[in-house]
This record gives C-alpha cells, sequence and structure tokens, in this order.
C-alpha cells in the first residue's frame, strides 16, 4: 500500500516534470515496473487526475512501432505561473498542470527597478492571471532571476549592491519568500537562463537534444549547461554563467570584476555602444535588429561581433564538452541566421574539428523562454 | 535463473570499475536489491571469483555507522596492464582485477616516435610485465592517448599528419586493433588526460569529489570534465579537451589550428620558450622545475604565468559547471604549490565570487595517473 503511494507519488512528478508521456515513458523515468505504472495510471484516470491526451508519435525503426497513448495531468486540477524579472519588463506566463501553455501578461518596468516594485509586479500578474475565466487553481509560481537579482546568500547574489549591481534592494530582500507569504503558494526561483534552457528542451528547439549549451545575450549576458537532459547547477548553484567566461584577458572590466568577460562582447550594452558613434541619437535593441534586416552594415556587423565574440566562448565549451547543439536565446538572438552563422563561423574556426560541427541553433521560444520554464521549474519543484 | 545470471554480471563489472566495495555499496551501484547482492556475493566468494579483502571505513554521523566487509575480486583471476604513449616514454602499469596496482615499466623513446615504434614498445613492455613471477593471467589492455595520436577516425585523429602532427604514421595505423590482434585480449583505448582523471577520482586527489575539472600541463595541454563521477566524452568523444580553450583571440597560432589556445601557454614548451632568453642553454623541463624549486625568479614567473592561463580556463569552466575541485597534472604539476597557487589566484581573480573558492589540487599520482587510468578503463570496458 504505502509502495503503491510512492509509484503514484514518483509517476506524478514524472507528469509534472516531463509532461504528457506513455506508460512506456512513465516507466523508464520513474524506474517503476510496467505493470506498477500500468497500475497506477489506471487508478490515477479513475480519480480524474490524469487523463488520456493523444498517441504518441510512432518510435521504432521506420516509425512503426507501436504509439503508445499519451497521459497528463488534468489541467483543470491546477496551474502554475512563471515569472521573469527582466531588464525593463516582468514577463509571466500560465502553464497548467499537462505542459498546457496558457497565456502570458507584462509590465513594462523602468530600468533598475528595485526588488519592491519587481514583487508587486509579480504578485500583481499573478493575480491577475488568476482571476481569468476558466483559470485552474493556482499550485505554485516560478521566477527566473537574472545574475544580480538573487537574493543574499543564493547563487546570483554577489553582484548586487555596488554602482554597478543592476537594481537596488535585491540583496536585502528574499523576494521568493515574501512572495509565497503574499501567495500562500510555493515560490521556486531559478536563474533566467536556466529557465529558458529547460523551456527550449521541453517545447523549443532543444527537444532533439540531451546535451547543450545555451547562451542569453540580453541586457547580461547568462547561459546554461544541459547534460543528459538536466540544467546543471554545480557545487554552488552558479553553473552556467557564460556570460562571465573571459574572452579577452586584456579586455575591459566587466561588472563582476572580471575583465574581458563574454558579457562585455555579446550583450545588448555592447551592442549600442558599438553603434553609438555611427548613429544620430541613442538606438533601441528593436531598431538595431530592424535595421540589421533591412541591410544596414553597421548594425549587421555589430551583431556580428557579438556572435564572435559568443563563439568564441562556444567552442571553448564545445572543446570542454563536446555538446549537440549551442542554442541562442535573448534579444540578440532576435538577430536570427545573422548572429547564428557568426557563432558557427567562430566555432568551426576555433574547435577542434571532432567538436566543431555542432548544431547552432537560435532558441524558438523568444521572451517566452524565461516565464515558460521558471513555470515548469515550479511545476517540478511542487511537494509530492 | 537468467535473472541470477545478470545479477552476478551487474556485480562482477561493478567490482571492476569501482574496486572494493561492501555490500551496501555494490546494491546502490548495480541498482539490485541488497538481498540479492548477498546472494550472488556469497556464490561469488564460495567459487573463489571474489574475496572478503577487509573492512570499510565506518560512515554515518560521528564515524559510527556499522563499516561492512569489503568485496573485491581476486587479484590472482587475472589483470589488465594500462601503457600511455607519452612524449619521450611509453610507459605501463599493472593493475589487478581487485583494483591492486602492480608494478610498472617504461620505455625511453626518442620524440615524435611514430606509431610502429610506438607499438612495438607496448606490446614489449606488456609481454615483460606478463613473464614476471606471480603476473596473473592478462585479461586486457588500456592505452592512454594523447590528442593526435588516434587511429584515423577516432576523435584525436585529426591533428595527425601535418608538419606539426606530432608524430609520423599515427594515423594510418589502427594502433589499439593491432595490438589487440598480437596480444589476444581485448585493447580500449582511451584519453591520456580522461585517464589521468579516471586514476585520481579512484586512487588520488580527486577520490572525495564528484565533479570535477582536470588539467594536464605537460608536452600538449589535455584536460577531463568529470561529473558525477563520470569522465565526460561528450557527441563525439571529444569532451576535455581543454588544451584547445581559447586563452587570447590575438595569441599565438595552436597546431591545433586556433589562436591563443590553453596549449600555447601552457605547454611544457611554452615554458621552455619563455626561459630560452634566460638561460645558458637548452632546459629539459627536471631542470626548470628544480630551479623554480630551489627559488630562481624566472623559472619561478615562467611556471606561475603557465599557471596563470590555466587558471583563466580554469574559471571560465567554473562558470560554466561550478565544479567542486581543479586538479593538476602532467609535466608542469611537479611544481606543486607553485603552479597550484597560481592557478588559485587567477581563479580567484577571474570566476563569479559563487564559484571562485574551488578546490585547486595538484594530483597525486603523478606519471603513473595515466598508465593506472588506462589500465581502469581497461578493466571496466571488459566484456561481462
Amino acid at each position: 500500500m504505502s509502495d503503491l503511494r510512492g509509484a503514484t507519488a514518483r509517476t506524478v512528478v514524472a507528469l509534472r516534470e516531463h509532461g504528457a508521456a506513455t506508460r512506456a515513458d512513465l516507466a523508464r523515468r520513474t524506474g517503476l515496473p510496467k505493470s506498477t505504472v500500468s497500475a497506477v495510471a489506471a487508478a490515477l484516470v479513475a480519480a480524474g487526475t490524469v487523463r488520456e491526451v493523444g498517441e504518441a508519435e510512432p518510435t521504432g525503426p521506420g516509425g512503426r512501432g507501436r504509439p503508445g497513448t499519451l497521459l497528463a495531468l488534468d489541467p483543470g486540477r491546477g496551474e502554475v505561473v512563471g515569472v521573469e524579472f527582466g531588464w525593463a519588463h516582468v514577463r509571466a506566463r500560465v502553464l497548467d498542470g499537462g505542459h498546457g501553455r496558457g497565456p502570458g501578461a507584462a509590465r513594462r518596468m523602468p530600468v533598475a527597478y528595485g526588488a519592491r516594485d519587481g514583487l508587486e509586479a509579480a504578485a500583481g500578474l499573478v493575480r491577475d492571471l488568476g482571476e481569468r475565466a476558466g483559470a485552474a487553481p493556482l499550485l505554485g509560481v516560478g521566477l527566473a532571476l537574472p545574475l544580480g537579482l538573487g537574493p543574499a546568500g543564493a547563487p546570483s547574489e554577489p553582484l548586487t549592491g555596488g554602482p554597478r549591481g543592476m537594481r537596488p534592494g535585491w540583496e536585502a530582500l528574499d523576494v521568493p519568500a515574501v512572495l509565497s507569504a503574499e501567495l500562500g503558494v510555493p515560490v521556486h526561483a531559478d536563474n533566467d537562463a536556466n529557465c529558458a534552457a529547460r523551456a527550449e528542451l521541453l517545447w523549443g528547439v532543444a527537444r532533439p537534444y540531451d546535451d547543450l549549451v545555451l547562451l542569453k545575450l540580453h541586457a547580461g549576458v547568462g547561459g546554461a549547461v544541459v547534460l543528459e537532459r538536466r540544467v546543471r547547477t554545480g557545487r554552488a548553484g552558479g553553473a552556467g554563467e557564460l556570460g562571465h567566461v573571459p574572452v579577452d584577458p586584456r579586455g575591459p572590466l566587466c561588472r563582476c570584476g572580471g575583465r574581458g568577460c563574454l558579457e562585455v562582447y555579446a550583450g545588448v550594452p555592447a551592442v549600442l555602444r558599438a553603434l553609438a558613434a555611427w548613429a544620430d541619437g541613442p538606438l533601441a535593441p528593436h531598431e538595431v535588429l530592424a535595421a540589421a534586416a533591412a541591410g544596414d552594415p553597421a548594425c549587421r556587423r555589430a551583431l556580428r561581433d557579438a556572435g564572435e565574440a559568443a563563439g568564441q566562448v562556444a567552442a571553448g565549451l564545445c572543446n570542454a564538452l563536446s555538446p549537440q547543439a549551442v542554442v541562442l536565446t535573448g534579444a540578440l538572438a532576435g538577430a536570427g541566421e545573422l548572429l547564428a552563422g557568426a557563432v558557427r563561423e567562430a566555432v568551426a574556426r576555433t574547435a577542434l574539428p571532432v567538436n566543431a560541427d555542432v548544431a547552432v541553433l537560435v532558441g524558438a521560444l523568444g521572451p517566452d523562454a524565461g516565464p515558460l520554464g521558471a513555470a515548469a521549474a515550479a511545476l517540478a519543484a511542487l511537494p509530492a
């Protein structure tokens, strides 16, 4: 009986983590015998907790393997909301328990908004989404935090506070704890680029891959290292900080105290700075992307230079990890193949031949990757 | 019955891979129930295949947990020999089936020795060791190959052949296959730095760690990435090539076709070149280490500069992976704390604070790490 309860909990956790799955998938992911999974699934379907949601793609040679029925948690039983604290937005997105992607919402924020304002925006977005017609009960909230916005003591903490710390008050306020107390549900926080990687694995370009490196080229530059389909956090939770891998030991200082970090070459500010001498006035990131798409040579070169630096770091990681793919996200990934091509060329020139033919891809989820991944992380982290 | 045979095979494989282990260890490593492991172990002990070799260290809080009896494969049943193809040596070491480290032997070779000469030296060393008193039957041979010495098509292949390919003939001769045919046992080949990492995990400074990065600062510079105690090979077998992570995009060309790779700053040739202007004549690596130990400021600075470059790459990997330790091996690691201190300082200055307090350690096994790790890899790769 207690064994069955354990098997049920493991099955539910696997469905929360991976979304719709066949009985065979669930047996593999839980390590339970197929007969146990079938019994557990029958009970969960009878109780209405789990629903049959269709047939899996045929598997096996030539796609002729017998497809299984896909099971998923009933979306009506509950949902989570993922919230990303971005540079000038707070962005939220609903994910139901069956991994169905629900509606989203965003608030524009002043740059360098403080922890109190961020908290208020997040709580407001979660409440607004919860009041929509057809909302399921809120099970939890996931937060996507960029480096520098974690509470004191978290891996993302050390860059706050100083004059180049991005935003005031974040080191003093434990945003996840306060938000959890306010909303009455568990709140799970993770790094924003790690969230993006999780979302691209579940719904985006990373679906076919087990081992990959993600680079988020945004206001700051972040990253994620995925091995065996798991986002790696390392000893101290500080893995995947690819924006602070050095590119040039004689390069400019970085806000982290390092010198010549990727962030100073491949973040949005670097691209805007490179164009400052040529533009009539300050350019917005979307203007640079639009001008590059229209053929503006300076904008194209600035984006390619950022891609070149990103490619150098990606090449080093290819020689270290020999991943299957390099995935590009963040605002600069809006440049699409222009950026990916520059990264691909730098990798081909810099990595060993055996590692150089890695797939270099632009993420499929755009600005939704962070909130969706944060929601998925929160769903997976719910107590069994 | 077939289940028991499968359980026995899994237990033997686990003992080959990890060496002496308690029944509890074996249950954890094989995923078998403890009762099955106990039954299998009893049968193996009765058959003489496995022996009880002592008591494990007490475990649990305060070291008061009940220690278990350690089981190991009977060393008399068979042994493997690990062979490293070094810069100017071929070096071999015996490992018995119970993970007991046996005797070693080495042959001095001319620099740039060819595949035929390397093969002959390896076969000779294996035969000589097999003829010693008390030798157990030879079960297999493991080869530790530096980048550039693999057979054509292997991950280590692409650097051979050209004027800067290290040694002639290696791309044309499948050394593992030829040696296997000649000796009549399976021959397993692996990268030399990956072998060193395996040995340091089993017997050296890496024993307490699950996640680490190893740098081999030698004639060439190699490396290994270990996560969850497994040496990672990646998609193409080319993981861990840390000597070809770029340090400076404007640096000198590297034999791999890259620019400013770690190898051009932290290999033995780089150190000797840096000292060429100051020395009366060409220095040998051991002379540089001895002079540095005696306080020679130029030799100390040359070694610290190499450590600084290695530390920059290590820092990038700390930000990517947040490992528990960085382990230094190869000839330059003979400088001990002088080198480790320079690496530690560069990591502290370059990595994010959350990742910067990684342990930086000098390998414990010196030039035996490669042959021992190759032997361990060969033992683990034997057919069940």
